[in-house]
């Protein structure tokens, strides 16, 4: 992983040395945020589509300092629920830029939304008409933005989210009876949101994703002679986990969005593109550290139990959406300059053999006390495990 | 679901109507969990077994009123980590029938352990000098039992967690080398403990590993002179979630352990057998009750938007453990009594299409502000879930 160097045989994190590290969160196991790894990951996004807006998707990683800290890289942040708005508000983002998706939103949630004057993407007629509802109840301005689900995929997704039947957004075969309510209530449509899907590394299948929008949009535009203030072309941006991944190629992309800029030119003059990433900004900023307490050899194989697991790292273990479990790219930390390798697998202190964070890893020798590093664990790792499991301590977050 | 009657269309659960447990909760979405259906599990398995001990292992379902009615019902407890210790003691369980089991316990479960004089399922060699090593400092009785991986599996597991290579326990072969320390330490060898899988819905594999257990731990008695006082043969008892399985048939599996007990009669007269159940005890006495908030049919498929999903009940989501996902039982608990049937996709809050509760499953027409249950649900659910993932509200747990 070229995020991190090292030195002496240590890994180097936001500066630091892994033992340093440690001893600054107090405890393992520990998540640690680079600062500067998402810095870069905002720098190099800039330098390939300085024309685009960049929005951050909370859900990836609600932390709130390092949610602080990338707004004030950003131009916009994303929230999922009523708690990552209450997260946003807190940061430098303008209400302006902040918006609200996701299913099923509760009236308490819509409430949030209107008094603090953000952007609803719809989801549905019915959350139409209920926003339309309370605005009028309430008297408070409802800025809103649809939620389509288009008529075509996002090809090699490693999640689809649009296409097909959806519990996502509006199919935009329905759209005439959302345009009935919008005008019948006097609500201003402002923004679309296209969300295809997430963790893709093939850039051919995002440039067909991104052509296929903006095609729908004009076509939607003149149809329905809209106003757009802005056109959320959602993310899908993929970072490398396993063996064979290679890193995102952002350049074809980029210079396809500019083709498609140029070409349709005339239709969105005035309206905002926006790019809304989660995992790729700050994904490889995160590193999850553990410490061995115990090493035994059972019938030929080596094991590492560690006391971090499943339960603080539920994708890393595989049990997050994978059909056939792969492991993360993994490390002993402060070990970086071994040669040596073994074959071990390395555990958690669950009693569950779901409880892996690698399986038939190749490592240096490790023994009671080294550190094990999972890569790639700045994104729906501490917020998407389940930290109660067996009600083993809870890792430590750090920022650095 | 026989466990639960319903009345007037309503499903009961504790003698109360879903809209009346819904009131007691204050909110959807929550878990509650029904005694009468604990107790008529302890009451089966004492009927069937009446002259061996129930032990109740705390992972299954740590909610502290829950482990303090089960303690109640029970003759002992098994803890996982330090918090579970805490919550056994609060219970009316002896500390003499508290078990402590898992890899890699820390100096300071161990140290808890220790001090509150609970027995010790020891997981390796290195774990056994550490209990010597601080049972000495300490100054503090060790209260030991040796966790043993055998050289036979239990066939038919959900989980296998004995045979073969394993994290778990000491591997049979490697006997000697803990005997020299038990020895050499002065440490007296209380149990044994050997757990080779769980949900289990096949008797014959059952059978089977307990004939091998017996058989096993009568060798090693004979080999190393041991004097037990008690032996945990696990439990591994499954119950039905999908369609096809059917309630685990008790009765030639007791049969066949009055056998076992009989014709092992000399070796094991001083001895307590333990059978250490979870899921078996409480899985059937829990549901999960959360709302549709939206409904809509996106491309010829109907969709039930509800408050509850993934992030509340991870299994039932499909990501724990399965390979292929498959349904929890599920109803409109509101409508019991409705024939109609339509396929639905039943879906939760999350930007992500993980979160389904339900795929392609038949149920009555629902509407908005109708109550889904999920069945099966009073283990490995509300604990083992990860709840903060897009910070959503978290359930509430009632035992009623």
């Amino acid at each position: 992983m070229t995020q991190f160097s090292s030195q002496n045989g240590e890994l180097l994190i936001a500066g630091k040395t892994v033992s340093q590290v440690v001893q600054i969160a107090g405890q393992t196991p520990c998540y640690v945020y680079d600062k500067a790894v998402i810095k870069a990951n905002v720098e190099r996004l800039r330098h390939f589509f300085p024309d685009i807006s960049l929005h951050y998707a909370i859900k990836a990683n609600p932390f709130s300092p390092l949610v602080c800290y990338v707004s004030d890289l950003v131009d916009g942040l994303d929230v999922a629920s009523g708690k990552e708005l209450a997260i946003a508000l807190a940061t430098s983002t303008d209400t302006n830029n902040l918006s609200f998706a996701g299913p099923g939103k509760s009236l308490q949630e819509l409430t949030m939304a209107l008094a603090s004057g953000i952007t609803i993407n719809v989801e549905s007629a019915t959350e139409l008409q209920r926003i339309a509802d309370l605005s009028s109840s309430l008297d408070l301005e409802a800025k809103v933005a649809l939620r389509l689900n288009p008529d075509f995929e996002l090809k090699s997704s490693g999640m689809k989210m649009g296409g097909g039947s959806q519990q996502f957004g509006i199919d935009v075969e329905q759209l005439n009876d959302v345009m009935d309510i919008l005008q019948h209530q006097k609500l201003e449509l402002r923004g679309l949101h296209i969300f295809t899907g997430s963790q893709n590394l093939r850039p051919e299948s995002i440039i067909s994703a991104h052509n296929n929008i903006f095609a729908l949009v004009e076509r939607l535009i003149e149809q329905y002679q809209l106003k757009l203030t802005h056109l959320n072309i959602g993310g899908g941006f993929g970072i490398p986990y396993f063996t064979g991944d290679s890193e995102l190629d952002l350049e074809p992309i980029a210079n396809n969005l500019k083709k498609l800029r140029q070409d349709y030119s005339n239709t969105f003059e005035q309206c905002e593109i926006i790019l809304e990433l989660g995992r790729y900004l700050v994904g490889n900023a995160g590193i999850y550290l553990c410490e061995v307490t115990d090493t035994k050899i059972s019938r030929g194989k080596r094991f590492l139990v560690t006391n971090g697991g499943l339960h603080h790292h539920l994708a890393a273990s595989g049990n997050f959406g994978q059909v056939i479990r792969k492991n993360y790219p993994l490390a002993v930390v402060n070990k970086m300059d071994a040669n040596e390798l073994e074959s071990v697998d390395v555990v958690g202190p669950l009693c569950t053999p779901l409880d892996i964070l690698g399986g038939n890893v190749e490592l240096p020798p490790a023994e009671i006390g080294d550190i094990i590093g999972v890569y790639q664990s700045g994104a729906y790792g501490f917020s998407a495990s389940p930290r109660d499991f067996l009600s083993h301590p809870h890792p430590v977050q750090l920022l650095l």
